[in-house]
């Protein structure tokens, strides 16, 4: 049961001018399942994306980065779940330029205006004529309503397709941001790929594409995590059709940027929310924000650690205030100079942890109380400095041991 | 159940001349329970020893490198478990001096002299007037032939003890090493504590001590890992006695160093893999051995990255050859310019991947008939160099998850 997520009503998710979406069954893995999932942009549509870190990257995700640097307007997108298209060598190259090359034949389009993307089992040979044979009908399914279709397409194992839509005003003209995401390698892990687009209709000066995709990442995707792992496939990718009739914006620091930004920074974080929430067994929304140290990156250190524990993620899954653990993640993460006795650590609004000690006013019914909401926040004060951060995880239950075990049967 | 693991015979565990040991029952958490153990080193005995890294460090850690960095000769130790005197700030550290000074008072000797240990509870104080008021019991019952009594009397929830013995011929003397230890804190993480204690009657040069100390470490219990938590408490203690007839080793390169170091490592060893074998539901005893890195210590990231994925290790709890997991890790394990073209995996005999993609030849019954094993070894090769490291994990079980969510209550 995903945690306080709502299956999107389609009205829900607004179209973004410039985007048609279409889907089809290609029987990529098992028969009777919408498994291919294309998006046809306008011509003047800019497109940025962000990829895996993970050196054993996939097939697709190597063609979308050669594909981005080649200077091509991207004009068409694919997806297909079932197969990651990752471990498979060079043959895994070739099927997926073959991919491109078959919807950019049916577009009229040079294959490598084509991003292609895959999400699904490792190290398994991709089922390239069936996908290309699934590519006309996903094409003739293609509309600017299908957006809610289009984030089950992208679905494998999550259990709530995740979709999310707001509407801003940039110089007097309403501008559409909607995005849809699916679960993380991480969370998803056989399925091996977090998956996340986002679109909006705004203009935006090509040259801040690239790092507006790569700070909605870090301000977004690049904040949760369920289990640590870092799949092979996980693309993010930003999509901005410049149709709506406002002046192009030119910097995030005018008032048009600042709340285009928050806006398309709110749709990317309630995407990337929605991933926690409908994690392996994930009983509990967890955020950890970490303050007081020297630099963001230590806080974060400090945030993954935490976020990271088994130790702490059993605790949480057994509303256990079992707060030591805590305190020892913090330990761990790598601060050489950390001073114990400068630790501070908050349950919600319960003072657990003062001075690297317990809280002589700390009662374990208080933690208790908070252990048993859904949603909890972990506030770390690090007593050091004036940089703080955040990272969005869930509990590990017995739950995220059977669906890693038993799923792939 | 424990992989492979059998509870040691008090005959098989051979004592060390100039140690005895004695164990009480002193009700630190709970009545009825041997939770206190104290050694005691003749004269002329030297101690050498190394410490968890986690900056949260328990209050006996911290006064144990300070009483060794007084330069007196450590005589005694005393252990505790049921608490693990960790995150209780100053009122920690006067409890573990207030026990250390009420220990060298009763054999008279400089309270910098004692070593203080504790496992347990993290955040709770130390019930440090149970366990002064148990220290003459334990003492008294002292005697060389009770390491395997001592054995039982560090565990927490240890399921086995864990001891081990070897003898080794130096300079035509017999010469006995014999080890005890108890499970990590990453195992058993409320009680939050790996010890280990590792003793010898051989004639080593002082100079040799702190070095011995941290290489043991380094290829035993700095090798294993469960689940990644370091622990606030982790200690690892070598004690020589000086008391075998023959010369002192004075170099690890010559014959007599050489079968003494061996066979050191080698208890050493059979204690950490007695931690893992005994880890928390584990089910499968794994070595992960990565070879041709450019450096030992690349290799020991991609090691340490595949033994913590919650996703590989689930997969071997579940006996599914679903390998790319592994591949998926060893992308992620920080080597920023792996080609993973260059990359190799066998599990045990079968040759799974070559070349970074599936081996032509690997049929999904051969990974089967492996993953189905007790013991199995993970080999990757990364073409790039000459360097190879080996780290010991076990498998991640539904056990993990209900011992850690449930056992506080």
């Amino acid at each position: 049961m995903p945690v306080n997520l709502q299956h999107p009503s389609p009205e829900s998710v607004l179209g973004v001018r410039g985007i048609r979406l279409g889907v089809a069954e290609a029987g990529v893995r098992k028969p009777n399942r919408k498994d291919l999932t294309v998006m046809l942009l306008d011509e003047g549509t800019q497109v940025a994306g962000v990829f895996t870190r993970n050196r054993f990257c996939a097939a697709p995700v190597q063609i979308c980065r050669e594909h981005l640097a080649s200077g091509q307007a991207v004009r068409a997108m694919v997806v297909n779940t079932g197969n990651a298209n990752a471990g498979t060598g060079v043959q895994g190259l070739t099927d997926a330029r073959a991919t491109c090359e078959a919807l950019a034949h049916t577009l009229d389009l040079d294959p490598r205006q084509v991003l292609p993307f895959s999400t699904g089992v490792i190290m398994e040979p991709l089922p390239v004529e069936r996908i290309i044979a699934g590519l006309p009908a996903a094409v003739a399914d293609a509309r600017a309503d299908h957006w809610a279709r289009a984030a089950e397409g992208i679905m494998t194992t999550d259990t709530v397709p995740k979709a999310a839509s707001r509407q801003v005003l940039i110089g007097g003209a309403t501008v559409t941001i909607t995005g849809i995401s699916k679960g993380a390698g991480m969370i998803r892990p056989n399925m091996a790929t977090m998956l996340g687009f986002l679109a909006t209709d705004a203009q935006i000066h090509p040259s801040l594409m690239q790092q507006l995709a790569t700070d909605l990442a870090e301000g977004s995707f690049n904040r949760i995590t369920i289990d640590g792992d870092t799949s092979t496939n996980d693309s993010f990718v930003v999509i901005v059709t410049n149709q709506a009739a406002h002046p192009a914006v030119t910097s995030w620091s005018d008032a048009d940027g600042v709340v285009l930004r928050e806006g398309m920074m709110a749709v990317a974080r309630e995407l990337a929310h929605a991933i926690v929430r409908d994690g392996e067994g994930a009983t509990k929304f967890i955020t950890v924000r970490v303050e007081g140290g020297r630099t963001a990156e230590e806080c974060r250190a400090v945030a993954y650690a935490v976020a990271h524990s088994p130790l702490v993620k059993t605790a949480f899954f057994a509303s256990d205030p079992n707060l030591g653990r805590i305190l020892a993640a913090v330990g761990y993460a790598g601060i050489d100079d950390l001073d114990q006795t400068g630790i501070n650590l908050h349950l919600d609004d319960v003072h657990v942890v003062v001075g690297g000690g317990r809280n002589p006013a700390y009662r374990e019914e208080d933690g208790q109380r908070i252990m048993g909401r859904s949603e909890i926040t972990v506030r770390i004060g690090l007593g050091r400095g004036e940089a703080c951060d955040t990272v969005w995880t869930c509990d590990l239950s017995h739950d995220y041991v059977t669906i890693n075990a038993d799923y792939r049967s």
